[in-house]
């Protein structure tokens, strides 16, 4: 985990800060037995159940994905690859015309998202978020089959899932599981957001800047008005994440946009732009 | 021209403050008739025959792009695609042990090139320049023979011609010439790029940020480590142009660098370091 994901200075800092709200026994559908937090993310709004100590925890990426992601009127979103569910939810909580699907294979994580959606704190737009367990590197018939058709989205997210010699090592199945990033996963993963999109409907995603490369060739021509914006903790630090938004079937020119910086000189806490975006008070709009 | 061009706050600002110094019918191989100007950079350390009202005219791409070249010890420079020769006078007129051969396919302006190197003003860093008439895009043997041998230069440099919509429409057969980009540019000068550096050697280029990918692409294993450095305007706009730097042989991850911001806010002045790079007082150096 990066530094900056280390000072979330917020209610919901879950992999850091807070000590686990609940440690249980997972009901779950498998054989293995998981110790699980509840945590609270945009100032307690909503709530999120993850597994501890392994598995992908979600955080501030989720959270800065979700705020990519602006729609005055009720609007269609798929979060691919969503884990427990942070992103997808976040925009549910934000955005109150926003519906919400929960695309993930892992039924592990399939049913925390469910869990999390039967929370009580959740129930203000539970109704509108979905749970579908489906491999998003599905084709054609066999991916409309899964639940994913065509044209039907005004917005896909996506936190791909991303891995190197660190998490490699890892021991945790699950998180590596996650992490598991194949050769052609930005091909495999925005050929399916271009398929499922609306002619206009946008992609976002969250990525580490080595990989702007994989991602534009991915865009190809499926989507196009790319802009990047590249996410320092620090003025003057390198970027440790971009943010990656674009349209299908537009031919603008991608647009390099100015850094979002997560914390001002000297301040441990977010600078008050990335808090608003942090606690789902504000959208990051395209230019 | 982008409008922070305009803004050089400079003594030295070609294209748009100073009048032409010098008017004149072109001593020229050609049969056209050129109007030309004497134009002053590094704050009168060195002087550039460029050209007036046609081909390509040098200014802060050149600065900036010289400016990434940083060699204590006695090095060999290679520019190519100089044009009348600016970012590799640049980089001569900084480093008092650089050898710099200036690489270019047009006889007009490597002409430029010659005559500039003639200059009285010129003579601290003029025998240590070379001009090569020569096509950057050619192949191995070809490529040796016309004085571009391999593992040849601790640094290259490059600030590749360019077109878009705007530039085809004009008839401006010079500029057109120089802004003139084939598909594969990238590829074509990378690929020459890393054959002529030495091991370690170090690739340089300012570039629009829409090849951002085609640019990682070309580098492909020959260089890496690659080094990009967004140029924005002011604080909070677009990047106007990418520096990028990179490695033979290195197999460090991309890095996605804080931006340069040329103008702080409200002002219409460079910003110090800014205004250091761009009158050769300064190098920006790789992390």
């Amino acid at each position: 985990m990066p530094a900056w994901k280390r000072n979330c200075g917020n209610d919901a800092c879950p992999a850091d800060k807070r000590a686990p709200v609940r440690d249980a026994v997972a009901e779950m559908t498998t054989m293995t037995t998981t110790a699980e937090t509840v945590d609270a993310f945009h100032r307690g709004k909503f709530h999120l159940i993850q597994p501890l100590g392994q598995g992908h925890r979600s955080g501030m990426d989720a959270m800065l994905l979700a705020a990519l992601v602006s729609c005055e009127r009720p609007c269609r979103v798929a979060d691919l690859g969503a884990g427990a569910g942070a992103a997808g939810m976040a925009v549910a909580s934000r955005l109150e015309e926003a519906e919400v699907l929960l695309v993930e294979r892992s039924p592990i994580m399939t049913d925390f998202a469910r869990r999390s959606l039967a929370l009580p704190e959740n129930a203000r737009f539970a109704a509108r978020v979905a749970v579908l367990e489906a491999d998003v590197s599905l084709n054609g018939k066999a991916r409309a089959a899964a639940g994913l058709p065509d044209d039907a989205f005004d917005h896909v997210i996506m936190n791909p899932p991303f891995n190197d010699a660190a998490d490699r090592r890892t021991p945790d199945r699950l998180k590596a599981e996650a992490h598991a990033m194949s050769d052609n996963l930005f091909e495999t993963w925005i050929k399916t957001a271009g398929a499922i999109m609306k002619p206009g409907g946008q992609l976002s995603l969250i990525a580490r800047p080595e990989s702007i490369a994989e991602i534009i060739a991915a865009c190809g021509r499926r989507v196009g008005g790319i802009e990047i914006t590249p996410i320092l903790p620090r003025a003057g630090e390198n970027a440790v994440r971009i943010l990656v938004t674009a349209i299908k079937q537009s031919r603008k020119r991608l647009v390099l946009r100015a850094p979002l910086i997560m914390h001002a000189e000297g301040a441990h806490r977010f600078s008050p732009q990335v808090d608003d975006f942090n606690n789902g008070r504000a959208a990051y709009r395209r230019r």
